[in-house]
Protein backbone atom coordinates (compact mmCIF):
# COMPACT_ATOMS: atom_id res chain seq x y z
CA UNK A 1 0.00 0.00 0.00
CA UNK A 2 0.98 3.40 -0.85
CA UNK A 3 1.32 6.28 1.92
CA UNK A 4 2.46 9.60 0.87
CA UNK A 5 0.98 11.32 3.92
CA UNK A 6 3.01 11.73 7.05
CA UNK A 7 -0.10 12.03 9.43
CA UNK A 8 -1.68 8.77 7.64
CA UNK A 9 1.73 7.06 7.39
CA UNK A 10 2.04 8.02 11.42
CA UNK A 11 -1.55 6.94 12.24
CA UNK A 12 -1.16 3.43 10.43
CA UNK A 13 1.95 3.17 12.81
CA UNK A 14 -0.06 3.63 15.74
CA UNK A 15 -2.58 1.04 14.77
CA UNK A 16 -0.19 -1.26 14.08
CA UNK A 17 1.47 -0.52 17.67
CA UNK A 18 -1.72 -1.29 19.19
CA UNK A 19 -1.97 -4.64 17.52
CA UNK A 20 1.26 -5.12 19.04
CA UNK A 21 2.57 -5.62 15.71
CA UNK A 22 6.73 -5.32 15.10
CA UNK A 23 7.92 -3.05 12.37
CA UNK A 24 10.81 -3.24 10.18
CA UNK A 25 11.84 -0.50 8.16
CA UNK A 26 13.50 0.19 4.90
CA UNK A 27 14.50 3.48 3.99
CA UNK A 28 15.42 3.94 0.65
CA UNK A 29 16.20 7.03 -2.07
CA UNK A 30 14.24 4.48 -4.64
CA UNK A 31 15.04 3.10 -7.91
CA UNK A 32 15.26 -0.53 -5.76
CA UNK A 33 17.71 -3.24 -6.58
CA UNK A 34 18.80 -6.78 -5.59
CA UNK A 35 20.88 -5.01 -2.35
CA UNK A 36 17.03 -3.51 -1.47
CA UNK A 37 15.61 -6.66 -1.98
CA UNK A 38 18.33 -8.62 0.40
CA UNK A 39 17.33 -5.47 3.02
CA UNK A 40 13.56 -6.09 2.51
CA UNK A 41 13.97 -10.04 3.00
CA UNK A 42 15.65 -9.77 6.13
CA UNK A 43 12.91 -7.23 7.19
CA UNK A 44 10.03 -9.60 6.15
CA UNK A 45 11.98 -12.22 8.22
CA UNK A 46 12.06 -10.72 10.95
CA UNK A 47 9.01 -8.57 11.62
CA UNK A 48 5.22 -8.51 11.32
CA UNK A 49 5.54 -5.17 8.92
CA UNK A 50 7.54 -4.66 6.19
CA UNK A 51 7.44 -0.66 5.40
CA UNK A 52 9.40 0.90 3.01
CA UNK A 53 10.44 4.18 2.30
CA UNK A 54 11.48 6.01 -1.08
CA UNK A 55 12.54 9.86 -0.78
CA UNK A 56 15.71 11.20 -2.29
CA UNK A 57 16.77 13.27 0.86
CA UNK A 58 17.99 16.99 -0.84
CA UNK A 59 19.55 17.46 2.33
CA UNK A 60 22.17 14.51 1.75
CA UNK A 61 23.07 16.04 -1.79
CA UNK A 62 26.02 18.44 -2.17
CA UNK A 63 25.85 21.40 -4.36
CA UNK A 64 27.37 19.88 -7.36
CA UNK A 65 26.33 16.47 -6.88
CA UNK A 66 23.80 14.49 -8.58
CA UNK A 67 20.25 15.21 -6.70
CA UNK A 68 18.68 16.27 -10.34
CA UNK A 69 19.43 13.19 -11.91
CA UNK A 70 19.12 10.77 -9.39
CA UNK A 71 17.02 7.99 -10.94
CA UNK A 72 13.38 7.71 -9.58
CA UNK A 73 10.83 5.10 -11.07
CA UNK A 74 7.98 4.94 -8.26
CA UNK A 75 6.16 2.54 -10.66
CA UNK A 76 8.92 0.12 -11.15
CA UNK A 77 9.72 0.30 -7.45
CA UNK A 78 5.84 -0.09 -6.40
CA UNK A 79 6.20 -3.46 -8.81
CA UNK A 80 8.73 -4.86 -6.88
CA UNK A 81 8.00 -3.71 -3.13
CA UNK A 82 4.35 -5.55 -4.08
CA UNK A 83 6.48 -8.50 -5.27
CA UNK A 84 8.38 -8.69 -2.13
CA UNK A 85 5.32 -8.39 0.12
CA UNK A 86 6.29 -4.88 1.58
CA UNK A 87 2.97 -3.82 3.46
CA UNK A 88 3.53 -0.11 2.94
CA UNK A 89 5.24 1.82 0.84
CA UNK A 90 5.87 5.48 2.54
CA UNK A 91 6.43 8.24 -0.32
CA UNK A 92 6.62 11.30 1.07
CA UNK A 93 6.95 14.69 -0.82
CA UNK A 94 10.08 17.20 -0.22
CA UNK A 95 7.28 20.30 0.92
CA UNK A 96 5.95 17.60 3.67
CA UNK A 97 9.43 16.65 4.70
CA UNK A 98 10.95 20.17 4.77
CA UNK A 99 8.18 22.53 5.26
CA UNK A 100 9.35 26.20 4.88
CA UNK A 101 11.44 27.39 7.95
CA UNK A 102 12.59 23.84 8.58
CA UNK A 103 15.89 24.60 10.65
CA UNK A 104 16.64 21.52 13.00
CA UNK A 105 19.24 18.99 12.42
CA UNK A 106 21.04 15.96 13.66
CA UNK A 107 24.47 15.81 13.51
CA UNK A 108 27.05 12.94 14.82
CA UNK A 109 30.38 14.14 15.29
CA UNK A 110 33.83 12.44 14.92
CA UNK A 111 32.96 9.60 12.81
CA UNK A 112 31.26 11.74 10.11
CA UNK A 113 34.74 13.96 9.15
CA UNK A 114 36.47 10.60 7.65
CA UNK A 115 36.01 8.66 4.22
CA UNK A 116 33.12 10.09 2.71
CA UNK A 117 32.13 12.76 5.40
CA UNK A 118 35.86 14.28 4.39
CA UNK A 119 34.82 14.92 0.54
CA UNK A 120 31.01 15.48 0.84
CA UNK A 121 30.58 18.11 3.58
CA UNK A 122 27.01 18.08 4.78
CA UNK A 123 26.25 14.83 3.50
CA UNK A 124 25.22 12.74 6.59
CA UNK A 125 24.43 15.58 8.31
CA UNK A 126 21.61 15.16 5.96
CA UNK A 127 21.31 11.32 6.65
CA UNK A 128 21.07 11.53 9.75
CA UNK A 129 18.53 14.60 10.00
CA UNK A 130 16.31 12.91 7.44
CA UNK A 131 16.59 9.01 8.97
CA UNK A 132 15.69 10.75 12.37
CA UNK A 133 12.47 12.26 10.70
CA UNK A 134 11.78 8.89 8.92
CA UNK A 135 12.34 7.16 12.33
CA UNK A 136 9.90 9.31 14.37
CA UNK A 137 7.06 8.58 11.29
CA UNK A 138 7.53 4.94 10.96
CA UNK A 139 8.64 4.02 14.57
CA UNK A 140 10.35 0.61 13.66
CA UNK A 141 11.31 -2.04 16.20
CA UNK A 142 14.37 -2.40 13.40
CA UNK A 143 15.54 -1.06 10.18
CA UNK A 144 18.07 -2.19 7.99
CA UNK A 145 20.58 -0.80 5.58
CA UNK A 146 22.94 -2.00 3.43
CA UNK A 147 27.00 -2.31 4.51
CA UNK A 148 27.82 -0.86 1.05
CA UNK A 149 27.27 2.56 2.86
CA UNK A 150 29.39 0.94 5.59
CA UNK A 151 30.00 4.89 6.86
CA UNK A 152 26.26 5.51 6.96
CA UNK A 153 25.49 2.59 8.88
CA UNK A 154 28.22 2.84 11.69
CA UNK A 155 26.87 6.90 11.92
CA UNK A 156 23.29 5.88 12.30
CA UNK A 157 24.03 3.36 14.56
CA UNK A 158 26.05 5.96 17.03
CA UNK A 159 22.74 8.30 16.66
CA UNK A 160 20.42 5.73 17.77
CA UNK A 161 22.69 4.81 20.45
CA UNK A 162 23.76 8.54 21.82
CA UNK A 163 20.12 9.75 21.39
CA UNK A 164 18.82 6.67 23.21
CA UNK A 165 16.73 5.66 20.40
CA UNK A 166 14.83 2.53 20.60
CA UNK A 167 15.35 1.22 17.11
CA UNK A 168 17.51 -1.63 16.34
CA UNK A 169 19.72 -0.69 13.30
CA UNK A 170 20.82 -3.88 11.39
CA UNK A 171 23.40 -4.03 8.94
CA UNK A 172 23.36 -6.19 5.56
CA UNK A 173 25.72 -7.63 3.42
CA UNK A 174 26.61 -6.11 0.11
CA UNK A 175 24.66 -7.56 -2.57
CA UNK A 176 26.85 -7.49 -5.90
CA UNK A 177 26.25 -8.37 -9.30
CA UNK A 178 27.65 -11.65 -11.19
CA UNK A 179 30.97 -10.06 -11.68
CA UNK A 180 31.26 -8.23 -8.31
CA UNK A 181 30.49 -5.06 -8.82
CA UNK A 182 28.26 -3.98 -6.04
CA UNK A 183 24.77 -2.78 -6.34
CA UNK A 184 23.86 0.71 -6.68
CA UNK A 185 21.69 2.97 -7.87
CA UNK A 186 23.91 4.60 -9.29
CA UNK A 187 25.53 1.76 -11.66
CA UNK A 188 22.73 2.89 -14.14
CA UNK A 189 24.66 6.37 -14.83
CA UNK A 190 27.42 4.22 -15.90
CA UNK A 191 28.21 3.61 -19.40
CA UNK A 192 29.23 0.15 -21.11
CA UNK A 193 33.13 0.88 -20.89
CA UNK A 194 32.92 2.75 -17.49
CA UNK A 195 30.80 -0.58 -16.30
CA UNK A 196 33.85 -2.24 -17.37
CA UNK A 197 35.97 -0.68 -15.64
CA UNK A 198 33.94 -0.30 -12.63
CA UNK A 199 34.09 -4.10 -11.87
CA UNK A 200 38.19 -3.58 -11.06
CA UNK A 201 37.33 -1.54 -7.68
CA UNK A 202 35.35 -4.76 -6.11
CA UNK A 203 38.55 -7.15 -7.69
CA UNK A 204 40.99 -4.66 -5.92
CA UNK A 205 39.07 -5.26 -2.56
CA UNK A 206 38.57 -9.29 -3.09
CA UNK A 207 42.77 -9.11 -4.01
CA UNK A 208 43.58 -7.28 -1.24
CA UNK A 209 41.54 -9.51 1.02
CA UNK A 210 43.46 -12.63 -0.43
CA UNK A 211 46.71 -10.47 0.01
CA UNK A 212 46.00 -9.28 4.00
CA UNK A 213 45.54 -13.63 4.10
CA UNK A 214 48.16 -14.58 2.89
CA UNK A 215 49.78 -12.43 5.40
CA UNK A 216 50.17 -9.23 4.33
CA UNK A 217 48.81 -6.24 6.55
CA UNK A 218 51.02 -3.06 5.70
CA UNK A 219 48.34 -0.93 4.72
CA UNK A 220 50.71 0.51 2.13
CA UNK A 221 50.73 -2.47 0.29
CA UNK A 222 47.15 -3.52 0.61
CA UNK A 223 46.31 0.45 -1.11
CA UNK A 224 49.16 0.32 -3.63
CA UNK A 225 48.37 -3.09 -5.11
CA UNK A 226 43.97 -1.69 -4.72
CA UNK A 227 45.21 1.75 -6.36
CA UNK A 228 47.15 -0.20 -9.07
CA UNK A 229 44.51 -2.56 -10.16
CA UNK A 230 41.69 0.10 -10.32
CA UNK A 231 43.77 2.74 -12.31
CA UNK A 232 44.95 0.44 -14.85
CA UNK A 233 41.60 1.08 -16.84
CA UNK A 234 42.01 4.70 -18.77
CA UNK A 235 37.99 5.19 -17.26
CA UNK A 236 38.82 5.66 -13.98
CA UNK A 237 39.19 9.41 -13.22
CA UNK A 238 40.36 9.37 -9.82
CA UNK A 239 40.31 7.04 -6.74
CA UNK A 240 38.63 10.06 -4.51
CA UNK A 241 40.03 7.91 -1.51
CA UNK A 242 41.07 4.22 -0.43
CA UNK A 243 41.35 3.41 3.35
CA UNK A 244 41.83 0.79 5.79
CA UNK A 245 40.25 2.10 8.94
CA UNK A 246 38.77 0.15 12.18
CA UNK A 247 35.49 -1.07 11.95
CA UNK A 248 34.37 0.81 14.93
CA UNK A 249 35.45 4.37 14.89
CA UNK A 250 36.62 4.33 11.25
CA UNK A 251 40.19 5.88 12.14
CA UNK A 252 42.41 4.97 9.91
CA UNK A 253 44.87 2.11 10.28
CA UNK A 254 48.61 1.51 9.31
CA UNK A 255 48.67 -2.58 10.55
CA UNK A 256 45.78 -4.51 8.88
CA UNK A 257 43.94 -6.95 11.60
CA UNK A 258 40.90 -9.22 11.39
CA UNK A 259 37.95 -7.22 11.32
CA UNK A 260 39.13 -4.46 9.70
CA UNK A 261 37.34 -2.47 6.92
CA UNK A 262 38.78 -1.49 3.20
CA UNK A 263 36.74 1.69 2.08
CA UNK A 264 37.07 2.79 -1.20
CA UNK A 265 35.50 5.74 -3.38
CA UNK A 266 36.06 6.34 -7.09
CA UNK A 267 34.93 8.19 -10.04
CA UNK A 268 34.53 6.39 -12.97
CA UNK A 269 33.94 9.24 -15.32
CA UNK A 270 31.20 11.32 -13.26
CA UNK A 271 30.15 8.68 -11.64
CA UNK A 272 31.26 8.27 -8.00
CA UNK A 273 30.89 4.80 -6.52
CA UNK A 274 31.98 3.49 -3.21
CA UNK A 275 32.44 0.04 -1.82
CA UNK A 276 34.30 -1.84 1.42
CA UNK A 277 35.03 -5.02 2.65
CA UNK A 278 35.83 -6.35 5.51
CA UNK A 279 39.13 -8.42 6.07
CA UNK B 1 9.67 6.24 43.16
CA UNK B 2 13.44 6.74 41.87
CA UNK B 3 14.82 6.04 38.99
CA UNK B 4 18.53 6.28 38.26
CA UNK B 5 19.32 3.67 35.58
CA UNK B 6 18.22 4.81 31.87
CA UNK B 7 17.18 1.27 30.94
CA UNK B 8 15.07 0.66 33.36
CA UNK B 9 13.64 4.06 32.97
CA UNK B 10 12.71 2.80 29.13
CA UNK B 11 11.59 -0.64 30.78
CA UNK B 12 8.97 1.11 33.18
CA UNK B 13 7.91 3.10 29.81
CA UNK B 14 7.32 0.30 27.81
CA UNK B 15 5.18 -1.63 30.80
CA UNK B 16 3.13 1.44 30.63
CA UNK B 17 2.64 2.04 27.14
CA UNK B 18 1.76 -1.82 27.14
CA UNK B 19 -1.20 -1.39 29.78
CA UNK B 20 -2.12 2.16 27.53
CA UNK B 21 -1.30 4.63 30.24
CA UNK B 22 -0.64 8.50 28.85
CA UNK B 23 2.39 10.00 30.00
CA UNK B 24 3.40 13.44 31.38
CA UNK B 25 6.27 14.78 31.67
CA UNK B 26 8.45 17.66 32.88
CA UNK B 27 11.89 17.57 32.55
CA UNK B 28 13.97 19.96 35.08
CA UNK B 29 17.72 20.71 36.56
CA UNK B 30 15.81 19.91 39.80
CA UNK B 31 15.99 22.25 42.93
CA UNK B 32 12.24 22.31 42.43
CA UNK B 33 9.84 25.35 43.17
CA UNK B 34 6.50 26.59 42.68
CA UNK B 35 7.47 26.65 38.90
CA UNK B 36 8.04 23.34 38.82
CA UNK B 37 5.42 22.42 40.91
CA UNK B 38 2.29 24.45 37.99
CA UNK B 39 4.57 21.86 35.50
CA UNK B 40 3.90 18.50 37.52
CA UNK B 41 0.17 19.70 38.46
CA UNK B 42 -0.55 20.30 34.97
CA UNK B 43 0.90 17.32 33.88
CA UNK B 44 -1.08 15.01 36.83
CA UNK B 45 -4.41 16.94 35.36
CA UNK B 46 -4.00 15.55 31.38
CA UNK B 47 -2.20 12.34 32.21
CA UNK B 48 -1.95 9.08 33.90
CA UNK B 49 1.68 9.19 34.68
CA UNK B 50 3.33 11.75 35.62
CA UNK B 51 7.70 11.62 35.50
CA UNK B 52 10.24 13.86 36.30
CA UNK B 53 13.09 13.93 35.73
CA UNK B 54 16.39 15.96 37.41
CA UNK B 55 19.20 16.56 35.09
CA UNK B 56 21.80 19.07 35.60
CA UNK B 57 22.58 18.88 31.47
CA UNK B 58 26.77 20.13 31.65
CA UNK B 59 25.85 20.66 27.63
CA UNK B 60 23.75 23.57 28.35
CA UNK B 61 26.08 25.36 30.46
CA UNK B 62 28.81 27.90 28.83
CA UNK B 63 32.48 27.59 29.99
CA UNK B 64 32.04 30.72 32.40
CA UNK B 65 29.19 29.50 33.58
CA UNK B 66 27.60 28.32 36.48
CA UNK B 67 27.45 24.60 36.49
CA UNK B 68 29.84 24.26 39.38
CA UNK B 69 27.39 25.83 41.53
CA UNK B 70 24.18 25.39 40.10
CA UNK B 71 21.79 24.45 43.30
CA UNK B 72 21.61 20.36 44.03
CA UNK B 73 19.05 19.17 46.59
CA UNK B 74 17.72 15.92 45.84
CA UNK B 75 16.24 14.89 48.95
CA UNK B 76 14.12 17.95 49.03
CA UNK B 77 13.11 17.20 45.46
CA UNK B 78 12.13 13.92 46.66
CA UNK B 79 9.98 15.21 49.18
CA UNK B 80 8.77 17.77 46.85
CA UNK B 81 7.52 15.02 44.14
CA UNK B 82 6.43 13.10 46.82
CA UNK B 83 3.85 15.46 47.71
CA UNK B 84 2.64 16.46 44.62
CA UNK B 85 2.08 12.59 43.45
CA UNK B 86 5.21 12.36 40.78
CA UNK B 87 4.78 8.63 40.07
CA UNK B 88 8.41 8.28 38.71
CA UNK B 89 11.40 10.83 39.39
CA UNK B 90 14.32 9.96 36.80
CA UNK B 91 17.54 10.87 37.92
CA UNK B 92 20.32 9.53 35.43
CA UNK B 93 24.04 10.11 36.00
CA UNK B 94 26.10 12.10 33.92
CA UNK B 95 28.18 9.40 32.66
CA UNK B 96 25.05 7.30 31.42
CA UNK B 97 23.90 10.53 29.50
CA UNK B 98 26.81 11.52 28.35
CA UNK B 99 28.95 8.03 27.55
CA UNK B 100 32.75 8.40 26.52
CA UNK B 101 32.83 9.25 23.25
CA UNK B 102 29.29 10.68 22.77
CA UNK B 103 29.08 12.97 19.93
CA UNK B 104 25.80 13.06 18.43
CA UNK B 105 24.14 16.61 18.94
CA UNK B 106 20.42 18.16 17.47
CA UNK B 107 20.29 21.93 16.45
CA UNK B 108 17.47 24.35 16.05
CA UNK B 109 18.81 27.00 14.00
CA UNK B 110 17.59 30.69 13.19
CA UNK B 111 15.21 30.86 16.19
CA UNK B 112 18.42 30.19 18.33
CA UNK B 113 20.44 32.99 17.00
CA UNK B 114 18.37 35.36 19.28
CA UNK B 115 18.00 36.45 22.64
CA UNK B 116 19.91 33.87 25.26
CA UNK B 117 21.15 32.26 22.25
CA UNK B 118 23.02 34.81 21.44
CA UNK B 119 25.08 35.40 24.44
CA UNK B 120 24.82 31.67 25.20
CA UNK B 121 27.04 29.92 22.30
CA UNK B 122 25.87 25.85 22.61
CA UNK B 123 23.52 26.74 25.41
CA UNK B 124 20.31 25.31 23.25
CA UNK B 125 22.13 23.03 21.22
CA UNK B 126 22.77 21.19 24.76
CA UNK B 127 19.48 22.04 25.55
CA UNK B 128 17.77 20.35 22.31
CA UNK B 129 20.12 17.39 22.96
CA UNK B 130 19.05 16.35 26.00
CA UNK B 131 15.39 17.07 25.31
CA UNK B 132 15.37 14.48 22.30
CA UNK B 133 17.39 12.46 24.64
CA UNK B 134 14.87 12.57 27.37
CA UNK B 135 11.98 12.65 25.30
CA UNK B 136 13.20 9.02 23.53
CA UNK B 137 13.99 7.92 27.36
CA UNK B 138 10.49 8.81 28.70
CA UNK B 139 8.22 8.83 25.20
CA UNK B 140 6.01 11.52 27.00
CA UNK B 141 2.62 11.85 25.17
CA UNK B 142 2.80 15.67 26.24
CA UNK B 143 5.68 17.77 28.35
CA UNK B 144 5.90 20.60 30.36
CA UNK B 145 7.87 23.60 30.29
CA UNK B 146 7.90 27.12 32.06
CA UNK B 147 7.05 30.12 29.56
CA UNK B 148 9.94 31.77 31.92
CA UNK B 149 12.29 30.18 29.27
CA UNK B 150 10.41 31.32 26.26
CA UNK B 151 12.99 30.90 23.76
CA UNK B 152 13.71 27.49 24.88
CA UNK B 153 9.82 26.59 25.04
CA UNK B 154 9.54 27.55 21.42
CA UNK B 155 12.89 25.88 20.36
CA UNK B 156 11.81 22.80 21.60
CA UNK B 157 8.51 22.94 19.59
CA UNK B 158 10.30 23.72 16.54
CA UNK B 159 12.55 20.42 16.98
CA UNK B 160 9.21 18.35 18.06
CA UNK B 161 7.60 19.61 14.46
CA UNK B 162 10.73 19.85 12.61
CA UNK B 163 11.53 16.21 13.33
CA UNK B 164 7.93 14.74 13.43
CA UNK B 165 8.41 13.80 16.99
CA UNK B 166 4.73 12.79 18.40
CA UNK B 167 5.03 14.49 21.85
CA UNK B 168 2.91 17.64 22.53
CA UNK B 169 5.27 20.41 24.01
CA UNK B 170 2.79 22.44 26.76
CA UNK B 171 4.15 26.16 28.15
CA UNK B 172 2.87 26.84 31.33
CA UNK B 173 2.55 30.34 32.55
CA UNK B 174 5.61 31.79 34.71
CA UNK B 175 5.09 31.57 38.37
CA UNK B 176 6.05 34.43 40.43
CA UNK B 177 6.94 35.16 44.12
CA UNK B 178 4.41 37.63 45.82
CA UNK B 179 6.51 40.78 44.66
CA UNK B 180 6.70 39.84 41.03
CA UNK B 181 9.97 37.97 40.96
CA UNK B 182 10.08 35.05 38.29
CA UNK B 183 10.66 31.72 40.44
CA UNK B 184 13.94 30.32 39.03
CA UNK B 185 16.46 28.12 40.91
CA UNK B 186 18.94 30.63 40.52
CA UNK B 187 17.00 33.04 42.88
CA UNK B 188 18.61 31.33 45.56
CA UNK B 189 22.18 32.99 44.71
CA UNK B 190 21.13 36.62 45.45
CA UNK B 191 21.61 38.51 48.27
CA UNK B 192 18.96 40.55 50.48
CA UNK B 193 19.99 43.50 48.34
CA UNK B 194 20.18 41.86 44.98
CA UNK B 195 16.95 40.12 45.84
CA UNK B 196 15.79 43.72 46.51
CA UNK B 197 17.00 44.87 43.19
CA UNK B 198 15.67 41.76 41.34
CA UNK B 199 12.10 42.43 41.72
CA UNK B 200 12.32 45.74 39.08
CA UNK B 201 12.55 43.09 36.37
CA UNK B 202 9.00 42.05 36.80
CA UNK B 203 8.37 45.55 37.85
CA UNK B 204 9.61 46.61 34.19
CA UNK B 205 7.64 43.92 32.44
CA UNK B 206 4.56 45.03 34.05
CA UNK B 207 5.36 48.83 33.52
CA UNK B 208 5.71 48.07 29.85
CA UNK B 209 2.62 45.97 29.52
CA UNK B 210 0.76 49.17 30.93
CA UNK B 211 2.27 51.55 28.84
CA UNK B 212 1.44 49.13 25.80
CA UNK B 213 -2.10 49.40 27.07
CA UNK B 214 -2.52 52.80 27.15
CA UNK B 215 -1.09 52.95 23.90
CA UNK B 216 2.22 52.76 23.33
CA UNK B 217 3.81 50.56 20.85
CA UNK B 218 7.10 51.93 19.93
CA UNK B 219 9.39 49.75 20.81
CA UNK B 220 12.24 52.09 21.63
CA UNK B 221 9.82 53.79 24.39
CA UNK B 222 9.17 50.70 25.82
CA UNK B 223 12.62 49.37 25.87
CA UNK B 224 13.94 52.98 27.39
CA UNK B 225 11.52 52.97 30.42
CA UNK B 226 12.25 49.18 31.20
CA UNK B 227 16.09 50.08 31.08
CA UNK B 228 14.97 52.98 33.59
CA UNK B 229 12.97 50.97 36.06
CA UNK B 230 15.72 48.51 36.52
CA UNK B 231 19.05 50.15 36.51
CA UNK B 232 17.66 52.24 38.95
CA UNK B 233 19.50 50.27 41.52
CA UNK B 234 23.29 49.88 41.98
CA UNK B 235 23.26 46.23 42.34
CA UNK B 236 22.23 45.46 38.51
CA UNK B 237 25.85 45.00 36.49
CA UNK B 238 24.43 44.80 33.18
CA UNK B 239 20.91 44.30 30.81
CA UNK B 240 22.28 41.78 28.72
CA UNK B 241 19.14 42.56 26.43
CA UNK B 242 15.93 43.76 26.59
CA UNK B 243 13.66 43.28 23.16
CA UNK B 244 10.56 43.37 21.83
CA UNK B 245 9.80 40.19 19.80
CA UNK B 246 7.39 38.10 17.86
CA UNK B 247 5.96 35.17 19.93
CA UNK B 248 6.57 32.73 17.01
CA UNK B 249 9.75 33.45 15.39
CA UNK B 250 11.21 35.84 18.19
CA UNK B 251 12.18 38.15 15.49
CA UNK B 252 12.62 41.69 17.11
CA UNK B 253 9.73 44.23 16.49
CA UNK B 254 10.13 47.88 16.10
CA UNK B 255 6.21 48.37 16.66
CA UNK B 256 4.30 46.19 19.65
CA UNK B 257 1.12 44.33 18.65
CA UNK B 258 -0.96 42.51 21.57
CA UNK B 259 0.53 38.91 21.58
CA UNK B 260 3.76 39.73 21.48
CA UNK B 261 6.78 38.94 23.82
CA UNK B 262 9.22 41.34 25.14
CA UNK B 263 12.01 39.72 27.32
CA UNK B 264 15.11 40.02 29.30
CA UNK B 265 18.22 38.76 30.73
CA UNK B 266 19.55 40.94 33.95
CA UNK B 267 22.87 40.37 35.73
CA UNK B 268 22.07 40.82 39.30
CA UNK B 269 25.83 40.80 40.68
CA UNK B 270 27.20 37.39 39.12
CA UNK B 271 23.81 36.27 38.79
CA UNK B 272 21.83 35.71 35.48
CA UNK B 273 17.60 36.28 35.73
CA UNK B 274 15.77 36.12 32.87
CA UNK B 275 12.29 36.93 32.31
CA UNK B 276 9.46 37.86 29.96
CA UNK B 277 5.71 39.28 29.53
CA UNK B 278 2.99 38.46 26.57
CA UNK B 279 1.74 41.60 25.55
Amino acid sequence: MLVRDISEMKSIVKDLKRKGKTIGFVPTMGYLHEGHVSLIRSSRKDNDITVVSIFVNPLQFGENEDLDRYPRDLKRDQGICEKEGVDYLFYPSYKDMYPEGFSTYVTVEGITDKLCGAFRPGHFRGVTTVVMKLFNIVKPDRAYFGLKDYQQFKVIQKMVRDLNMDVQVIGCPIVREKDGLAMSSRNKYLSDKEREAAVNISRSLFEAKRLFESGVTDAERLKERIIEIIMSSPEVREIQYVELVDPENLESKEKAEKGDIIAIAVFIGNTRLIDNIQL
